[in-house]
């Protein structure tokens, strides 16, 4: 395990007049702000507003590209091409990018947002497209994908591409055997309550966390998921954060 | 007269399987290259696309943002707040802007399109906001807007916010005594054959243009704005820009 | 005063993943649903949810299209042609329509939404062209307007046109000795709690409404307008429902 | 064969201000026009244009909806839940429905958009929700799909779910000896010229097409999809409506 576990979390996904999620309240706990881009939440006021909260609480901030898509939130796949990928990766970070400059900020990294983070994570010629688009960025960010068995292959074609990865596992969801997420559509594959912090603490103390065939799964990982929903997400998330805060 | 008036000329307005005018074959003439954002026409496809071929011609870019109406193409008005405008524009013009770096390329110059260019030009409110969003773009952009009987004011406004204007006349277009584009619903708004060279011709010369009244205007200018719509648009393009050449 | 004031609110205003208003909570309190066709929030799978839980509660449903802005959330008035506003007023009204035959429910009427609502009661040529719409649509629909001092000469044009109104007030919204809406941006201009009771029994008992000056100003209205945005508004609607329930 | 074999086209897919196809060409030389319904081309302004157009040539209209996707036209596959494709499709069907009902025109079938008709063909879920959608709007539509040699199987269906089909078949495609399209990236699945006037005349005669390895596949269709983007495909549009009118 890294000297610290990061937090990050999904930020900036109101657009017009709905609201998601409880930003005010999950920024001050985070450590990374994932903030969507405009595709499939987000709109520029959203994405200024969310900009000066990541500042006011020195927030590292990230660019949460998705799949165009608003109505289906980015969760819908679309068939898109290599270099269609590429460009709306670049559009997006580099709208982000540059509001974030306007602020004074830098932009850190880029997590692929629903759809297209699953592709990224299922498809090889998606995985390339993404990677190939964020090694053509024209400055130097990280690419944040999911902790898996096999991080080192990933790890390895990045390295070979330029591109620095940051590795998420999740608190607050199961893993199969194979170190994959277990499907949402499975029973017990979303964690509530202690069964989280019960996982934080194994991957912490272990850096391990236990598949949904009971055996223990070695992740190594440099960031948490966490989510600010509602306030049951809040009352989490400020747990982990207190747990993380004890680890020596 | 500036030692060198620079043709300007809207380009990238496709937009996915629509294609709008020959960019190919206007890009070669012109100095200036108005590049669309994805809110009135471009999409980041059609955005890459339009930064290669103005990097192979070596044609300086500049970001032309716009209402977000596709739709409309950006030419119907709609009531933005302050703050909404700014936040518009520097979205779109972060976007080309990072994806012009990405092809090492910098951008120059932001050109409000459509209904928010005349907005710009007729409502106090517009013009501040737009001002502002120039002003706080990160890196010094210059602003493009219409060269009028008092550029004066404009000029001395935009000094004042540290913006550098970019004063663009229409190579094809009647002006009033007031020094505004005559309506496109008046006859002899717009201009035809050779009238355009004439036109051309006498700014050079004389610094002037002949009113709908048959007045001569003032106008200095430090551009011209080309259109690339069609083979008959090319054609009085590359009329113009030989023009040019031959000017002393 | 009609024999009977129904009571109308906008629903079915959330798109995609993002919530907007309390529809079951609202629904079964209310009379006439104003029903998002897609333009400034409502999606295909949100009408057809928001049809269903109209059609248990029994309510008469009416299509509620706006200007194309989901960001603007149709807030935002657009220079639209009369053709324009004619053919988007269709294209919602008609999506609807359908969507509600495939129910078997019976579109009875359009209200249209925000910033075309506005207009509509502003600007002479957005009037005309709302109800050129309505007028040509192939099946007879009634048209929802502010009732206003000058309600007969709307209801001359209308039956000139061949159009029924249904005449709305607010009750929670104060009047101009004018007959029109106070501002937003006033003062008092939003009534709360105990004045929208006094408004609404006034307007029963009287058919009147206290202005900002203090007048009594004569309002004919066969409906008033209620919201359903949050816990509050339904708590008031619950109380007005109660008050016109208790009503000889 | 039927007694006479109708041409289908897809047409009323421009968008604003972008032009596509020459519908005022084609128009005149078809039976079905396939009309756009504003999610991947057409917006309400070009369908009413559309609708005028046909209704002037006599033209039988049916809808076009496709899946939400205005930049990819289209043709990139989506991850739709079957009730997401059941509402998209009633939601543009129903729109063009009602705006045809008020030019006076009754609308006759729904032919599925790009990789909404791909994915009809190829995924069983999705032909069992549009045929769903066809089966609960509200109106006997009748459902276009490509004519395979297994057509027998998807008229079963369909007749069960009680929704008539229209056959179609391409004179400008290669078949392959499982009657299902060439894929477009293989040499020699567009045919050009006399070859397509051949594979018609063969279709006339015999029943059949020649598959990409030489065999004779019995073919039955009841509308052939002929084109109309340029001045080539008009001309070869003509000369099949010519040799249809030759047939006896």
């Amino acid at each position: 395990m890294p000297a610290r576990l990061l937090l990050n979390c999904d930020l900036g996904e109101s657009f017009g007049s709905w609201t998601m999620g409880l930003d005010e309240q999950a920024m001050p706990h985070i450590d990374l702000a994932n903030i969507a881009c405009g595709f499939h939440g987000g709109d520029p006021d959203v994405m200024a507003r969310t900009l000066k909260l990541a500042k006011q609480h020195h927030v590292t901030i990230g660019a949460h590209p998705s799949y165009p898509d608003l109505q289906g939130f980015g969760r819908r796949s679309m068939q898109c091409s290599a270099s269609e990928i590429i460009n709306l990766i670049h559009y997006q970070v580099a709208a982000l990018d540059g509001m974030a400059q306007n602020q004074g900020l830098a932009l850190s990294y880029i997590k692929p947002h629903g759809a297209l983070y699953n592709d990224m994570m299922a498809k090889a010629e998606v995985w390339q497209a993404v990677l190939q688009a964020v090694a053509s960025y024209h400055k130097p960010l990280k690419l944040m994908i999911l902790a898996t068995a096999n991080s080192a292959d990933y790890q390895q074609q990045a390295a070979a591409a330029g591109v620095s990865l940051l590795l998420e596992a999740f608190a607050d969801r199961r893993y199969t055997d194979a170190g994959k997420l277990t499907p949402r559509s499975q029973p017990g594959a979303v964690l509530h309550g202690a069964e989280v912090l019960t996982q934080v603490r194994q991957l912490l103390e272990q850096g391990t966390v236990t598949t949904d065939s009971g055996k223990a799964l070695p992740l190594t990982a440099d960031t948490l998921c966490v989510h600010g929903d509602n306030i049951a997400a809040i009352t989490q998330l400020t747990e982990i954060r207190e747990l993380l805060r004890q680890w020596p």
